[in-house]
């Protein structure tokens, strides 16, 4: 998918949210467990029930890989569900690989190719060449982890180093100097609203997928801030758990639906406040 | 596995050789490929002809993924293979995982239980508690990236810090503080012999994986030098490319065989001079 199309689709259905499929089998409801592929069950009527009001889906590989073959099955078939019905909807692995050159070459096949994601998470910790495979795929995005929503997301990420920023800022800095980087964008939760000044004065262009609204205590209005960029808004903003999990009865894909529906509200609000639509 | 065992072994075996099952089904023997699962044929043929000079197997999970539910199939079908037919080694998962606290638990599920490793690779990037739930686990170890062998490797884990450190020196120093940190090894690149002296200052006791042997240009004599701690070893030196594709006919193995026995022989020099066999 490209950047334009991205864009439109944003500017179409009023919303930048993407659901995050991270799916635990003991938190789904409990008449799914009898189904054949409860976990793909489950994500199938999720999606079914969100796909007019979000433009991306996002499952974290942990949760399948913690299934072993029968978990990678269920995240193989949910990719091909998405892509099958909702050719439009932009698709993440978050999967924060990264690995030496030729290493990672193979992870951009697994999620580039192999599974036709049209991005995935990475980590920046060894380097250019463990991120430059990835950006040579073209109309693939690879989504690079600058800072994090979690406690510990500081803890090196934060270190101030020589020139005294912050590593992050470095991270963001050194990255949009490699090779293809029209096609990074970057992680920045939300969490840290306050944070998004600066960053957006580093990469005022380049698309933030920003986890942590909702469960993890981020505020929308907050992020969008200093966040949105006027021109390709630049946001892609994630809910798992406020969404996925809002009920855990028979009536949990209508009440994810309330819950994601509630969030494209407040976006189209601040869409239009910004000109944006 | 406990790290007495691991050490018990070492000795045993006269060896600190750790095999990286990285493979690339363009790059293994043709013959193989009218097999019905030429990556675990490798595989097992790999792992039966060096068993007797290694310690440990280390599959690169991306060689894996990149086939998609086959290449998970194979991976799967390797690590009970060992697990029946050789129950004394140490196996790592290369998958250099990490993500916020409840996510690294399923990744920590899905390595240590489902497929019942003794280690896995993570990143730092993001902090404590991405790296915490691995370490809860016991008799189970966690190898996070300290210093890496590729060439990217030191535009972040090199960065000066404000204190006049390099950042991967605070990495290793903050990590040992962490709960549990006597479950973490780390990763080292042999490419960078000269730096084991300063990492030895900051973590006397601990294991370091060392990738860059071979392919890679790293010297198993230079690492040595500094990087062998006269109580426990603290070393295990991988190979990939240099054993595994030793040969690209159907003597394959018997090749791999041979390349495996050489660094082993040298490895038992080593120890005798360190007084440690």
């Amino acid at each position: 998918m490209t950047i334009e199309k991205l864009v439109s689709e944003i500017k179409r259905k009023k919303s930048f949210l993407c659901v995050g499929l991270d799916v635990d089998i003991t938190k789904i409801p409990p008449h799914l467990l009898e189904t054949e592929d409860p976990i793909f069950e489950f994500n199938k009527q999720i999606i079914d029930a969100t796909y007019h009001v979000a433009v991306c889906y996002k499952p974290n590989t942990a949760f399948y890989e913690a299934y072993g073959i029968k978990g990678w099955k269920s995240f193989d078939k949910t990719i091909k569900y998405i892509k099958k019905n909702y050719p439009d909807i932009f698709t993440i692995a978050d999967a924060k690989r990264g690995d030496i050159g030729n290493t990672s070459t193979m992870y951009a096949k697994a999620f580039f190719e192999d599974l036709n994601f049209d991005s995935v998470t990475v980590a920046p910790y060894m380097g250019s060449d463990s991120v430059e495979p990835f950006l040579a795929f073209e109309n693939k995005f690879t989504i690079m982890l600058a800072l994090t929503s979690n406690k510990g997301g500081l803890d090196f990420q934060g270190r101030e180093i020589k020139s005294g920023e912050p590593l992050y800022k470095e991270v963001l800095k050194t990255a949009l100097t490699w090779k293809n980087s029209k096609n990074l964008m970057f992680v920045v939760g939300a969490t840290k609203a306050d944070y998004f000044k600066g960053i957006r004065e580093i990469a005022p262009n380049s698309f933030l997928l920003v986890p942590g609204v909702g469960a993890q205590g981020g505020s929308l209005e907050g992020v969008c801030e200093y966040g949105i960029n006027k021109e390709n808004i630049g946001l892609l903003i994630n809910s798992s758990r406020g969404i996925i999990y809002a009920s855990n009865t028979t009536d949990f894909a209508k009440a994810a639906k309330i819950e994601a529906e509630k969030l494209q509200t407040k976006m189209a609000v601040i869409l239009a406040k910004n000109n944006i639509i």
